[in-house]
């Protein structure tokens, strides 16, 4: 039987709370099973790139990144964030490496190619170089990723943080059982958006389906969703949606929303 | 008989010269035996807090170093320079690995305590870890530190990048024979400080001692080699100075000046 592994991403909503990350690296630092975090980056390279006079433009909810905005998120997420996460998970007992897809080539991307729109320094993933990451692992240590790539070629790109969790899920899941979990505002996919007390428990492939058809799972949450049973079909054994005030109960199956 | 390894520290002028970071780490790239980088910050930090309106103080060299200051260099120095210059060494053939002393608690440090002066959040190395150094280089990976460490209490701490240079070096020492080479402006200690060709090829302890008494040797020059002989008194081989263009010659023995 595979050892079980927890891919744990949290988005900008957990990073920009300061008390909020402090209680959910607490929690993860105290989970016993091996762990890989990836983090986003939130609103401070927004505000960072506001301060400096770099206007910043979003396009299908991605940043185009052009010379300067590359420059600042690769100061916020792979300097400030990720540093400041990993020396707290050390604080809390837990040995972490904070790195970047350009560390040990952890993550190759290639610049995406669009038709119409120029994303500049955007990259979609190639390859996750799971040797790498298992030589970590392999140390009891917690990777903690931010969503910086390199092309190879020495050219950084900003690539998406989802996408990177779910890539990296993947990469591990033949020598792991692989839980992927995404940590967001909400405490699961819920039946009604207004009721936190709503969530669907389990997810299958026929189950979402239904949801869909009759309109209850809509917006947002369906290239979410999308994403995580393509991430199932790839060899990841479940994906666990919820908040990162329940990660305990989420990474136990006890809270959240459990996709099959 | 120990392997061969060299701990080599660039400073910011090799940093902040493209062209010249550039065709020194394509040296770098193309020499055969292990090396650990550590780089300084440059002047990018100075230029970033000056955009974004946070007053830097320099005492004794050292930039105090208040919160905000503090989140500029993590963004800077762990970061930009430092992803930068991994994701360049990956496109030159050589794969590498950018860490703070944060990540894997690979420098502890404690926030510097004076009776006068209030250095903020300033760091004096306490420990190095060398068995994950060792993991790293085993892999046949290039570690690339800058000088951001941490205290274990989830504190980052601004760190004098030549002290980390020679901690490390020292650190390493028992497994290998380790050059510890410092980059800087000069083609190596000079006899004349006008004449670049009046470079001083040997230094051992009583020729160091003739010199300064002769006040051949004198001010900036004198804390850096008092800290080479350190250095070589804790374990290290030997210590070249010299500057970037001279790299291969220098890691060959040929240039520089070579302090035994």
């Amino acid at each position: 039987m595979k050892p079980k592994l927890s891919v744990i991403k949290i988005g900008g909503n957990v990073v920009d709370n300061t008390p909020t990350l402090h209680q959910f690296l607490h929690n993860l630092a105290h989970y016993d099973d091996p762990v890989v975090l990836i983090h986003g980056g939130g609103k401070l390279a927004t505000q960072l790139a506001d301060k400096l006079g770099i206007k910043q433009t979003m396009v299908e909810g991605r940043r185009i990144t052009d010379e300067a905005t590359l420059d600042v998120v690769t100061m916020v997420y792979a300097g400030l964030i990720n540093k400041k996460i990993t020396s707290k998970l050390h604080s809390m007992g837990r040995t972490a490496v904070g790195l970047s897809g350009a560390d040990g080539n952890l993550i190759r991307a290639s610049k995406r190619q669009h038709p119409e729109i120029d994303f500049g320094y955007v990259g979609d993933v190639q390859e996750v170089n799971a040797t790498f990451l298992h030589g970590i692992i392999n140390q009891n240590l917690t990777p903690v990723l931010c969503a910086i790539t390199h092309d190879y070629q020495g050219q950084l790109l900003n690539t998406n943080a989802d996408t990177i969790a779910q890539e990296v899920a993947v990469a591990l899941s033949s020598t792991y059982e692989v839980s992927l979990v995404y940590i967001f505002e909400k405490s699961g996919v819920l039946m009604d958006i207004q009721d936190e007390n709503s969530v669907i428990a389990e997810l299958t492939n026929d189950s979402y389906l239904h949801y869909k058809m009759e309109g209850i799972i809509h917006t947002g949450m369906v290239p979410k969703l999308d994403n995580a049973f393509k991430a199932i079909d790839t060899g990841v054994d479940n994906v666990k949606i919820g908040k990162a005030e329940d990660i305990n109960d989420i990474l136990h199956g006890k809270k959240g929303t459990k996709i099959l």
